[in-house]
């Protein structure tokens, strides 16, 4: 293998097979591999650290931060983990093996365990000869430092600008902010992410429920957070289960699996449109016309409940509605309901009663058959948009991912009672004339 | 109105109207407003301005970064424009005009012209002395100085803690990272967002074509960026335009404009499902079980086109798919596709011949009926999947975003074709028994 700058491999680093990554990345030079090594993801790392002979690995290993360390370790097999481990200096290990009891997703699990820490009666200048020290150190970041008491308890947080802008005698209790947003260690991602966006903070501070502070979660780590979930959420609103991989290093068999676990719920879910159909068997037979709308009826339906589910579900992600709201939603989405329900009614009127008048397609009961259309639209819409968002409330009040509640789950779901309200409307307004 | 304090009302301003919440900040503690002023998104500082006294909004305006004050002015009406610039000081109403002439969803119009220059021939220790002069000013970041040459070209970034970790008589020419990731100002907040995810960086330098560093674009902006741009392509994957402002902020008509679009252009494309089962019609009159698994079929295409789509529109937003990759794709999910469509194939088989020997439900034509939507199963999710993945590519290669091809649309390119698979199988396999 030709040998590679870092940037060329970065390009095409997507596209490689396992053993060409390992291959590529012995032959990069050493001047540019560390950068490349730590921009890696914690997958990919893991995959190298094991590729390489025992007497380099630990080179490798204690580049790592305690946080990025740990994830590594989550990934390698239980009989590697210890020899992984073992590669570590003494602190770090003791570090890793606490981050690796939190789980991966929560605040604990994100965040590092290096920050700078400081004392309340400490000046602002022996802060900032303190932090000058720290800095040749493996800190996270050193541009906040956190002002903790003897029992480690958070107190307050100076910026390194706060340092710098203050008169140098101070004492860090006059110069520090108190009002320190911080995070419960067991808080999940998804609400970090949303916590420090809503702050526009660069740092936050983690906590136990003693408020000992724990670490430091950044805002590079959410960035990586808010993108994986945004993943998962439109995966999962795609009516499948989410991969955990990017698309192409997802092997040809896990993806089928995680499809077609999905598909067959659906289908198996869809299969009741074939009872329900049966059940009007008599009528389609009587009046073929009613068989060939069937699919605009349900499909209407099922676009609307699509509509409503991602929205909701979308908004429950940023937090913008919350379980509580759902009396307001609904009374909102009843109205949005009808209004697009009318909107589709009234084009399918006109379709039809054009195309009777130009092509004579639908016989001498052609207005009956509109109307028929016409009032199950405005029926199938309303129910669509207001099933998709009210089924996001109901998955989540029994604890589950709203996101599970995809637009084609939506869709089936709205099919089946379309095709009953389609076929009631049916005999009501088409008695007498063709049925 | 009772005076909240700035926790409280954070947490209830999703569902206070605008006239509310101008008067909830008004009745705020002077101590807390700034803070919670500088939270606020770029559309709620803009109605908070516009409803103070004239007196009171130049306050208010000078507290912004130049960035954030150049997303205000962009909200306001143009006859207003002016006078909120003519409120700002001299300098930084220069650096918002210049930010205004750049897209709003580009480097330019994201980045902060406010980032701290040096020369390559200062030493450390008066790098350090100037960054602390700096601190007192509105830098956006101190953390990160460019090195810039007498025409404003960048030659390098020093981080504070390397200026911190290095000996204080050297040059920064030879502390310096030369090796500098940077951003043209016309690229979009898109691949900014990647690119800063890709290289773990808290900030990154914006030029122009010439060199010349114009600005910086921090994390935190970033994390913003990706937040609205997953919200814009779930809800586009949703099958509507995407919302500009939070769900119940969204007012009622605008909300369904937007829905009542897609849904209406579905609708009219599906419109062409009743055109393709009317040249079926006597296939239908002459064997209505036929019609009994048209809803099945039909969303068992769209449903698998729903995730093949969702798949690579995804894949395309975070960089990990390229248009040149369409060939790969198209291959795996042929493989995909026709693994899905037998699994489905053989759930239906199972489930018709099992109906039939306990209801007879189908007739005595039974198995060429199972055959029937077997085959057409295998054909329309196959073709679903591969519709679904090759959608996005072609949409792209047209030069519109690829994440238009929502979910309900692939849906119904699919259900048109699937009746034709359908029928045109049947026509085939029933011919000489039931048609």
């Amino acid at each position: 293998m030709e040998r590679l700058t870092s940037d060329e491999l970065r390009d095409c680093w997507p596209i490689l097979s396992q053993p060409e990554r390992v291959e590529a990345f012995q032959h990069m030079g050493r001047a540019d591999s560390d950068d490349f090594f730590l921009e890696l993801s914690a997958a990919d790392q893991a995959v190298l650290l094991l590729a390489m002979e025992e007497g380099e690995r630990r080179l490798w290993v204690r580049l790592l931060a305690p946080d990025d360390a740990a994830d590594v370790v989550q990934l390698v097999s239980p009989t590697e983990r210890s020899a992984v481990l073992g590669l570590l200096d003494e602190t770090t290990r003791l570090e890793v093996t606490a981050l690796l009891a939190y789980a991966e997703d929560a605040a604990g699990g994100l965040m590092s365990p290096r920050f700078a820490r400081v004392r309340p009666e400490m000046s602002v200048n022996e802060a900032i000869r303190y932090l000058q020290r720290q800095a040749k150190e493996h800190l996270e970041t050193i541009y906040y430092a956190y002002v903790l008491d003897p029992e480690q308890r958070l107190e307050g947080v100076v910026s390194f600008r706060d340092l710098f802008a203050a008169a140098g005698e101070k004492p860090l209790s006059e110069v520090m902010h108190t009002d320190v947003v911080s995070v419960r260690d067991s808080m999940d991602q998804e609400s970090v992410a949303q916590v420090m966006a809503e702050h526009d903070l660069n740092a936050i501070p983690v906590v136990d429920e003693l408020g000992h502070m724990k670490g430091i979660v950044t805002v590079d780590d959410i960035v990586d957070v808010v993108q994986r979930e945004a993943t998962e959420d439109i995966q999962k609103l795609g009516g499948m289960e989410s991969l955990d991989t990017p698309y192409l290093q997802t092997p040809m068999l896990e993806m089928v699996r995680k499809r077609a676990g999905w598909l067959s719920a659906l289908f198996l879910g869809e299969l009741l449109t074939a009872s329900a159909m049966s059940r009007f068997e008599d009528e389609i037979a009587k009046a073929v016309v009613l068989a060939l709308f069937v699919p605009l009826i349900i499909s209407s339906g099922g676009n609307s409940g699509s509509q409503a589910t991602t929205l909701i579900i979308r908004a429950m992600a940023l937090g913008e509605v919350k379980l509580g709201d759902w009396w307001r939603i609904m009374r909102r989405e009843v109205v949005a309901g009808l209004s697009l329900g009318l909107i589709l009614a009234a084009l399918g009127l006109v379709r039809i009663l054009v195309w009777e008048r130009a092509f004579h397609s639908y016989g001498e009961h052609a207005v009956a058959v509109a109307a028929t259309v016409a009032l199950s639209l405005i029926g199938i819409v309303t129910w669509g948009t207001l099933a998709g968002s009210m089924l996001p409330f109901l998955i989540r009040r029994a604890g589950f991912d709203p996101a599970s509640a995809s637009a084609p789950f939506v869709a089936t779901l709205v099919d089946v009672s379309g095709l009953v309200i389609y076929f009631s409307v049916a005999q009501v307004v088409l008695r007498g004339s063709l049925l």
